[in-house]
This record gives structure tokens, C-alpha cells and sequence, in this order.
């Protein structure tokens, strides 16, 4: 047992939502996820968050909530304004769960509360930038030692940074978003491609088995040695590389941290990401090169960060 | 005559090195413009610096010198690193010349002494991206009311974000950087293709008549309403706007105020900028879109904001 207060943090992704029993010292003392529901409107994600909340307070006397989600949070409002890859749009997210739980409830950016975990449980670099690559690319930014949200928290949009004008259509509506490149649903597209070209090939079959082919797909496929596979990784990670060093050149960072659930997948994609973002990184003579880093709590970097703002804020 | 106390400020640029006399409230009492040494170190700098600084003291009674340099600035020590398009490094600017002139001295980079400028002058934006255009693209940020140096001052280099990893090799090693696709030196690399590509054309026969085709032949072409050079112009332009909205996708700034040299050509340069910003703005419903304004000091911004560092430290 634990002799701190405890928090729920739910983090709210666009495939599926994690939540955790947290205490002030950022151990997970419960979990539980849960698929993000196919229509992922506010009222449709609140029934998952209020069902999950119920489920963890049967066993645990919990203070407070906190809430890190995928999209455009107006702070310290809590209101969910739009999303790329989720439907939810002026969700009053903060307002719906106090109501239904009776406890105090904060809500911010997914990667602003995994930057948090990062910066306070993890390496303590004061100037950092935190990219999570999920469904996404979510951006935290810790710079001077503080989180940067820009004036009313809608800041740190880093998967939003154009890596080429007339690339692929983003989940935003935009062209050629790092997120476009670098995600989970880049790499979706990237295996349904390589799957188109070569129809008999492992990423296809494996893809038929399984119904389609999706993210998982490849990495299943990298697990048999499919060298295809092990092409569309090294794509994936030489466009996260090149998103982290045009990030690491504007701010002079002590680190660039990777979390979010497709760091799972290990040196697969941060060993071609690292390669491109020496490639790319500016002045590295003088500068030096920042290094890239998965984040100390991996996937879970959200649900524990989301957790630990909420106790700050009780 | 002013009645505040009076620095000199000092701005060098890849192209020239632009001086005045400036009073506390960043009235420009004196200046004076010369070309970049072609040999750009910094004792072939230094020696024109210093023959400013003695023509500008024999008329006005200065108690500071302010510099502001293109190029990498290690904060406060005031040592140019590295500089992408001069040939200075390592270069103790502050501690050659306070030795010389026994005047205290202060030195950072160019486009934060122009964002230092803007925010204590002009429209007072608490998060703020501001970049300068000439020879390189220089980037200065306001964020919630500070400039934003980085660790040791080598921060905010908004000029090497990266706009295409395949793009066009820049100044400073790497392909495709912003400063690559929107600066002087990019204007004159159009130029020349459009040069090369219509030996009959306007720009070609003016750059014949010049000696050399520049920057400057396209602004004389389009003045005589050549259409390839409006062409030019707004394909410099809209890739002002990729650049400037990837920024501003990161940061919620509530400007992007544009300075440097090539700020001269106004609309020419801001009209395209403008709507490719708008057009690569992040969730722009939820968010709006920030202004893109001319510096309020337009090319001057440089100096006039260093002289005021200046006396922010006497």
C-alpha cells in the first residue's frame, strides 16, 4: 500500500485510452485501458472515462483526476476545443467529469502532461523537447524548467511543424505535417502501401490474416525478418529524425525525449531517427547535437503525467 | 539633442554591417552602412566595427555598445561561435572590442536584438516569433514576455527549421532549411535559375547589364512588371508562409513580425507569405491565425535593438 494521496490520470489517445491509479511519487498503483470508441465524440469518450473513473474508485480512495488528451486544450478551462485524429470538439471535458464525480478535475494536452512526468520524474533537463508518437505526434515542450502552453494553452503543437509543403495529407487537413510522416497512422499508410506494391509479400499476407493491415502488421513482419518491413521502419524513423532535429534547432535543447505508444517498438525507430537527426541538426560543431532519448516511463509517460498535474493542483 | 543617455548599435549581417546612435527611446540619432568585409572573419570584422564605432564617437557621447550578429552567440560571454553565411568563429567580439574601446560592451544574436526591439517598441505581443529576412533567415522569440536564448544562448535558430530534407543545400550544411528556400540567398539562387532558364528575359538582360544577377535584379524586374519575377517573388514568398506557419503551429504566438532587409520589398514578399500561412495554419478554427506583420522597424530593427540591450545593461 501506499502512504500518499492518490490521482487517477487518464490519458486520451486516438486509438485507445489509458488510465492509472497514480500516487504523488508517480508509481502506477492500477490500470486499465480501454479502446478510444470508433465514434470518438465527447459524449461517447465521457461514458468511457466516467466507467473507467467508477472502476478505479471501487478499490482506491483517490483526490483528484487529471486528464491528458489528443487536440487543442484551452487552459486551464479544460475544454477539449478540436482534435486531428478524434471527433470531440468543444467538449467541456473538465466540467462533464467534475460534475459526475464530485472531485476536482484538470485537464490538459497529452504530451504537456507527459512532458511533465518526464521533467519531474525523469533525467530533470531544463530545457527539453518531449514528442509522443502515437495515433499522433504530440508535442511538450520544457524550456527554462517550465512548461511552455502558449497564452492559453493551445501551444507545443509539434506534429504540426511542416516537413514538406507537398507531402501527404495530414489527419489536420494540412499537407505534409510531421505527423504525417512520423506517426502511427504514417505508418498504417506506409504498410497498406507496401502491402499494394507487393501483394504477395509478408506485410500482405500477415495483413489478410489479421484482416487488414495496420501498424502492428509491420511490426509483426520486422519480428519474421521481412526486409520490406524493416524499409518502411527505416522511412518511419528518418522522418521522425528529421522532425526532431528541425525541433532541436530552433531551441538549443538539452534533450529530445520520445514517448507515446509506438516507442514501444524500441531502437527499431529511434536508432533511424537518431541517424537523421544528426544528419540534420544545425551547426553541430558549435551547437553539439542533443540526444535522443526514449522517454523514461515509455507509453505510460501520459496517464502518470496527467496524474501527477492533478495532484499539483489539489 | 536627445536628453537620454546613447549607445551604439551594431548589426552584421551576411551582406552589410548597418550602424547607428541610439537613444533609450530607440530614436536613431546617427547611422552609417557598410558592406560585409568578402573576407568575413572576425579580424577582418572587427577592424570595420572598430572604425565605426571611432566615427560615430567623434560626433556623440555613447556610454555602450550594443552588437548584434548573424550567427551562433554564446550568451553572455558574447563569443561568435558559427556563422552560416560569414567566415567568423570563435570570434570574442565582446572581449576585442571592450579591450579597444574600453567602453562596456554587449553582443548577441542579430534577430533577438531585433525581437528585443519590437517587443519594447513596437505593439508589446507577450508570445511573439519574429524573423528577420536577408542574407539568412534570423529568428528572435518572445515567449510569455522573455526572449528565449536557450541554455547558452544559442536558442531560437528559427532559420534552420527544415522545410523539405530534400530541398536545396543551405548555407549552413544541411538541405532544405527554411533560410534555404526564403532568404536574400535564396531570392538570388531563383533568380539565377530564372536567369539561366530565359537568357532573353528581363532579369537576365538586367542582370547582364549589372555584372552579376542579384536579389536586387528581380525587385528592378518586377518594378518593370516582369512576370517572371512576380513569379519569383511569390514563390520566395509562399515559402516565407510554410515557414512561418509551421512556427506558429508550434507556438500560439498572437504575431509573426517579419524584418530584415528583405522586409523592404513589403507586400511583394508578405502578400504570398501571408496566404501560405494561413494556408498551412494548424486547426485555424480553433486556434485563429496570427497576424504576419512587418517589423515596426523594419530592416533598422537589428540595430536600434541592440544599442537598447545595451543600455539595458549600463
Amino acid at each position: 500500500m501506499t502512504d500518499t494521496r492518490l490521482a487517477i490520470g487518464l490519458d486520451i489517445g486516438g486509438t485507445k485510452i489509458a488510465g492509472a491509479v497514480v500516487d504523488e511519487h508517480g508509481t502506477v498503483v492500477a490500470e486499465h485501458v480501454e479502446p478510444t470508441p470508433a465514434e470518438s465524440s465527447g459524449e461517447a469518450v465521457t461514458e468511457v472515462l466516467l466507467s473507467m473513473i467508477e472502476r478505479f474508485r471501487a478499490d482506491h480512495d483517490v483526490v483528484t483526476i487529471g486528464v491528458g488528451a489528443a487536440g487543442i486544450v484551452e487552459w486551464p478551462a479544460g475544454v477539449m476545443l478540436w482534435a486531428p485524429n478524434n471527433a470531440y470538439r468543444d467538449w467541456p471535458v473538465r466540467e462533464q467529469l467534475e460534475k459526475a464525480t464530485t472531485l476536482p478535475v484538470i485537464v490538459d494536452n497529452d504530451a504537456n502532461v507527459a512532458a511533465l512526468a518526464e521533467a519531474h520524474l525523469g533525467e530533470p533537463y531544463p530545457n527539453m523537447v518531449l514528442i509522443t508518437v502515437g495515433t499522433g505526434i504530440g508535442g511538450g515542450l520544457v524550456l527554462d524548467g517550465q512548461i511552455y502552453r502558449g497564452p492559453t494553452g493551445l501551444g507545443a503543437e509539434l506534429g504540426h511543424i511542416i516537413l514538406n509543403p507537398d507531402g501527404p495529407r495530414c489527419g489536420c487537413g494540412n499537407h505534409g505535417c510531421f505527423e504525417a510522416y512520423a506517426s502511427g497512422t504514417a505508418l498504417t499508410r506506409m504498410a497498406r502501401d507496401a502491402a499494394a506494391d507487393d501483394p504477395d509479400g509478408l506485410i500482405a499476407r500477415l495483413g489478410a490474416e489479421d484482416g487488414e493491415v495496420t501498424g502492428h502488421t509491420v511490426v509483426k513482419a520486422v519480428q519474421q525478418g521481412d526486409e520490406t518491413a524493416k524499409a518502411v521502419f527505416a522511412r518511419l524513423g528518418r522522418w521522425l529524425g528529421v522532425g526532431i532535429a528541425s525541433l532541436a534547432n530552433i531551441f538549443e535543447v538539452n534533450a529530445v525525449v520520445v514517448g507515446g505508444g509506438l516507442v514501444e517498438t524500441g531502437e527499431l525507430l529511434l536508432a533511424p531517427a537518431r541517424a537523421a537527426a544528426r544528419e540534420y541538426a544545425y551547426a553541430p560543431t558549435a551547437r553539439g547535437i542533443a540526444p535522443v532519448l526514449p522517454a523514461t516511463f515509455g507509453a505510460d509517460a501520459g496517464k502518470i503525467g496527467a496524474a501527477l498535474l492533478a495532484l499539483e493542483h489539489v
